[in-house]
């Protein structure tokens, strides 16, 4: 299968999978079915849509290929027909969205260095893909965006892209195994720190 | 009077009107009396934006023209003067502000499909200029967006865009009997569902 | 020493105080570390970036110069380790934000000038450039924008932005005159409002 089917196809899951979590944010929030269906698509397409202006990419990619869309409406509506079963299934995907987190940032990455990015822009469109589109479903919904209060997650982002960046333009692995490098390291980091709990320091509460 | 004086003025309307709409909700939270003007502003021109930075048509439209940014301050100042009395205006404003929805949506899907846009990115950025000033107004006052939450709001501005599509580029219409089209149905659809007091199924609260 | 080279040192001066203010604001919400940095940069760098969307100059500026990354992450790291020390800052950090806001809202407005705007614009760029990054700031937090809600702030950056198109395209005063002027005008304001608390007037309480 060439790279960039794979890359295809790992783009859709991702898309797939922070489609789901916004569908399901916005569902705890009790927005109408409209309102869950439009905040999966921002969360599915947000990142990639900020990453594109910035890299003064419009119109996005998703206005000409219809999947996209379809496929982020499509996990949208199964959200919405199985909400107990996406419930039950927190764990599973706990393991989607970091493997979605992994994705997104190295595919936002290798966009960046094939347009000859150099080191501080990479990483920041690379975590900017990765966890754009979670940061819009939080504001939109009401809330201080999950990522930067919690866990380890942009930090996990950020480590991904820079694993890709010393694996490809510096260390000169082929792309693909550096992008497989890349997200793996990215999905490794967040699987672990929730699995150990693990959280960033952050400042106490006052007593 | 030609199809292009018609939807200036229309344009105008529909800016006046989410201003208004943003300077109630500015004055709701209590904002200074800069802040009710800035959110009016933001209100009414941030659809066309959102709009206009996907569309890569930067810089945006109201730089050139100044009546624009007019129209939506002149409208906020009234609200800022004679607040009581748009208070007593809530029928009348729920009209207007489904007038404005309807005339964006048209508008925003015209300009995609004379940009020869497909028919997802023509719904997605007739709902975008409909929807997305209510949407960064709610935001920065800190609320959950209205549009995503309560009754039939960007659904009605999906259901005209679809209408628009179905009767200009499929049926042949002229293009300025599809835009009434278009604009009727977004702004009836929102109208008879506050009438009859419709809303999408949402979530129930867990008892 | 060259103008620019004076524009850069002050620019560099108000990111500083920028990231500063982002990231005492992630502190009190209690953001976890690499919140705080992500927060940071975002107050430091939005404003401008946004400013760079709308006048078609994407990718932004610190794509290329990793400076004023630097610099806004480094200003995040001295709160992160002095915390309780800049505290106590308060009133210092209110001369440095009020500097800064006369800075970044004459920049922007340079800016808007040498690209041949006409006063609107002007004014707009000018003051998104100035309070852009705090409102994403007080939006990510989970708040309403500050800037529009106490004191005379978007109005300090206002009036600025007018002292400055009025000193140099009209009444012909050399360029970095003009510049001093408006930025004097808006820290002024802006330090004077804090200092007799002042503030505009705000729809009261209905009790």
């Amino acid at each position: 299968m060439p790279i960039h089917t794979i890359i295809f196809i790992l783009d859709l899951s991702g898309i797939a999978v922070f489609a789901i979590t916004g569908a399901l944010a916005a569902m705890e929030k009790r927005l109408d079915v409209f309102g869950v269906l439009v905040l999966a698509i921002i969360t599915a397409l947000g990142g990639g849509t900020i990453r594109d202006i910035l890299m003064a990419r419009m119109p996005p990619f998703y206005f000409d290929e219809w999947i996209y869309l379809a496929v982020a409406t499509g996990a949208a509506l199964l959200v919405l027909l199985f909400y107990r079963l996406f419930l039950k299934l927190w764990r599973p995907l706990t393991l989607f969205d970091a493997l979605g987190l992994g994705l997104f940032t190295i595919i936002g990455a290798q966009k960046a260095l094939n347009a000859n990015y150099t080191l501080a822009p990479v990483l920041i469109l690379g975590m900017i893909t990765g966890i754009g589109g979670g940061m819009l479903r939080d504001v939109l919904r009401g809330e201080i965006p999950f990522v930067l209060r919690k866990e380890i997650y942009a930090l996990a982002s950020l480590a991904g892209a820079l694993v890709f960046y010393v694996a490809w333009p510096m260390a000169h692995l082929p792309e693909p195994v550096a992008m497989l490098l890349g997200a793996g390291v990215t999905t490794t980091v967040r699987l672990v720190s929730v699995k150990l709990n693990l959280g960033l320091p952050a400042r106490k509460q006052e007593s």
